[in-house]
């Protein structure tokens, strides 16, 4: 069976220094195998900490967080963005995505989180760390626990570790990643948790 | 074990003679044990198809394209909406979208999709059937077979049925809708394939 990291070397492109295309396997067209191989994975990490929920942002965080939380046995639940006209009792937060440049707002009902909960945030990338740090200050002024995050790739020169240090929780990363070269196509993996 | 309907007869609330809200289970906060089921019963119909891919159009319908494309053993493919900076020859189409009001763009990457694939489209819901009709044109245009369609909910009334008549495909839906009762918060539902 092909490691995370084998799997990301040899299905995805790298377009730039800081910008790889995971769209064979994870953010288009979407292997199964493979997010059965990261469900597996983040699972390992998380399965002994009493989780209750997994929370993402649509789209991309989805499917890694469904699969997670089928394996765990426990509910997703999705961010979602723009005015989400049937949604009670928001919790809401302004989101400026580094790649579409546009503002829009994040949303999570307080139906569906409360003090009982034990939740991890999860996502595709941990890039800059914007759209998680904003999911973990909805999770905590719902009054759940947030007990750590759980990212696919991690870009390690951008900063994301950073910008989710506050919540002071550990952060998991399958494919943390140090540099890419677009001229060769390699990717060096950093030694990480 | 519930059937279908009765997850959602339970679990949604009919909040207009046209306006259902399943955030507790699909469409923000994601029950996976629900998810399996639709997957199951989406499974049960189009296994002995030999598909290839499941098409949806992201968010609402990643979970559920996921579910049945691993039930299948076949990769999902989510239409991005949008600008999608990193995708390559992309299959393009205007969508208005009738809860949003506001139109955007559907895209899939022709990479994807070849004279090869058997391919079915589902979706969280059929209403009126536009973002459907327009996957669907898009996987006849990339040279796929389209094989069929299906949906978790269906509302019978709002003509989905009639706008997908044209490509003449079976179209399976595991609840469909024929009324629903705002001030009982009852649905009726259609006997129907």
């Amino acid at each position: 069976m092909r490691s995370i990291r084998e799997w990301i070397q040899e299905e995805s492109e790298v377009l730039g220094p800081e910008f790889l295309r995971v769209d064979g396997i994870l953010n288009h067209c979407v292997d199964p195998e493979f997010i059965v191989c990261v469900g597996e994975e983040l699972w390992r990490r998380f399965n002994d900490q009493e989780i209750t929920c997994v929370v993402t942002a649509e789209a991309a965080g989805n499917i890694v967080a469904y699969e997670l939380a089928r394996r765990l046995g426990v509910r997703a639940l999705y961010a979602k963005k723009g005015k989400a006209a049937t949604m009670v009792r928001p919790l809401m937060r302004a989101l400026i995505s580094p790649t579409k440049r546009a503002a829009v707002e994040l949303a999570i009902s307080r139906d569906y989180l409360s003090s009982e909960d034990r939740v991890i945030v999860v996502d595709d990338f941990l890039y800059q760390g914007t759209t998680s740090a904003l999911l973990a200050d909805m999770v905590v002024e719902s009054g759940a626990e947030l007990i750590g995050f759980g990212f696919v790739i991690e870009k390690t020169f951008a900063g994301g570790r950073d910008a989710l240090a506050r919540f002071e929780v550990p952060i998991k990363t399958l494919a943390p990643i140090r540099t890419m070269n677009p001229s060769s196509g390699t990717i060096e993996f950093a030694e990480m948790p």
